[in-house]
């Protein structure tokens, strides 16, 4: 048996998220799918984590077995032939000993886009637009202050696990004319945990309030005080990275 | 009573084309019933032109005519909060002196963009995806031959009605990378004909014809030697002018 290490891409939109669902359009239903008709076997994937309803993915690792060998090159090219248009494998390799795409990952790279401008430019995908005045700097300071270990129960989904501790690697806000884009780079993430940062920046800029007020909202562990969940159309995963020498956003 | 010149843009995906249709949901439609709202009064736009069911329009030109005078920048803002997130009103001025959208229009512009790759990119939109070798040089060549004042039944939808004459001021094929762009300029256009065109030459490509083939398919004014009609979502208009002096594609 060899275990592969697949990367993919997908668009969220019409997905009920990454994770398989009985009766229901995920990615990982998609995929295992396709794999197993590729492979005549029932292949299971294992992805490096989950994403929402909506959210994309720019570079999604995922893992799985097979029993018998495949030649790499025409099996990529293969599964994108089987894999529907929201879907598309870039790159597959034998997984290193021991790998696994959720275990052995060392940090996830999120990435939210925002339009801020009166009304939305109607041709482009996979960016929030944002009416109201964001101020790029303040937006920085504030996000800055979740970088580190922390108890992120402030940004939890409302059935989110025990385990509240997350360590964020990065956090910066960067505006090119009326694109923002946050950049969050960190261990591991809570459900909705992205969004609902994303979604605290918006409050703290539409309310007016100093940027400490991302520290304070942190530190109370308290959800009700954050702001709420961002919509999930400007979101991308990244990168999901095995080698922690090399976390910084790019 | 005032007539005003709005010019507007749509994504074409989620609409029966632009041509209002009882019970369907039309780019005219969509804009009657926002401006209607807007003036409270029963207004019908005039269109440049219709376009079809998922084609996207970047600057479509239409007419109406109002009762009771509006402020001109605070109405483009208010259509802009009725109308529906995939279109969008960009300007508006009070029409010259016997303006017609339709009639007093010199040359539409229209563009269709092909993304030649071995798979298409996920999130891109309004760019036709296709997997075969084009060659631009050749694609640039045929074309041209379609400049000129020329009956293009051959490129005729087959519910066309009798008028076929149309004047082609300028038609190239460019690229750069893998994305190709087709443009066309001309006095008017036949249904379905800028489609057609790029299926044939999609097909002049495929079958390996000479670029002079497309002459050919012209002066038989045979529309089953011309190739099949191209994917709407590729296909966008770029422009429609009222002063012939700058009619050359940008």
């Amino acid at each position: 048996m060899t275990r592969y290490k697949l990367i993919i891409q997908y668009r969220g939109n019409n997905f009920h998220g990454s994770q398989f669902q009985p009766n229901l359009r995920t990615v990982q239903g998609e995929l295992n799918k396709a794999i197993s008709t590729l492979t005549n076997q029932d292949v299971t994937t294992i992805f490096s984590g989950r994403t929402d309803s909506g959210v994309h993915a720019k570079e999604q690792v995922v893992h799985f077995d097979l029993n018998n060998p495949i030649i790499l090159k025409k099996f990529l090219f293969s599964l994108n032939c089987v894999l529907p248009d929201d879907i598309q494998a870039l790159r597959i390799v034998v997984a290193p000993k021991g790998f696994h795409s959720q275990m052995s990952a060392k940090f996830r790279h999120y990435q939210f886009k925002i339009r801020n401008s009166k009304f939305p430019k109607i041709f482009e995908m996979g960016v929030f637009h944002h009416p109201y005045p964001l101020n790029c700097e303040r937006m920085n300071e504030a996000i800055h202050y979740l970088v580190g270990t922390h108890d992120f129960s402030a940004f939890k989904s409302v059935s989110e696990n025990p385990a509240k501790i997350c360590e964020i690697y990065e956090a910066k806000v960067s505006s090119k004319g009326s694109l923002f884009k946050i950049d969050i780079v960190g261990n591991r993430f809570l459900y909705n945990m992205v969004r609902t940062i994303v979604g605290t920046l918006l409050m703290i800029e539409k309310d007016n309030l100093p940027p400490s007020a991302m520290r304070d909202i942190l530190n109370s562990k308290d959800r009700k005080l954050a702001g709420p969940v961002a919509n999930s159309n400007g979101l991308f995963l990244l990168k999901v990275g095995y080698n922690s020498k090399n976390r910084k956003a790019q």
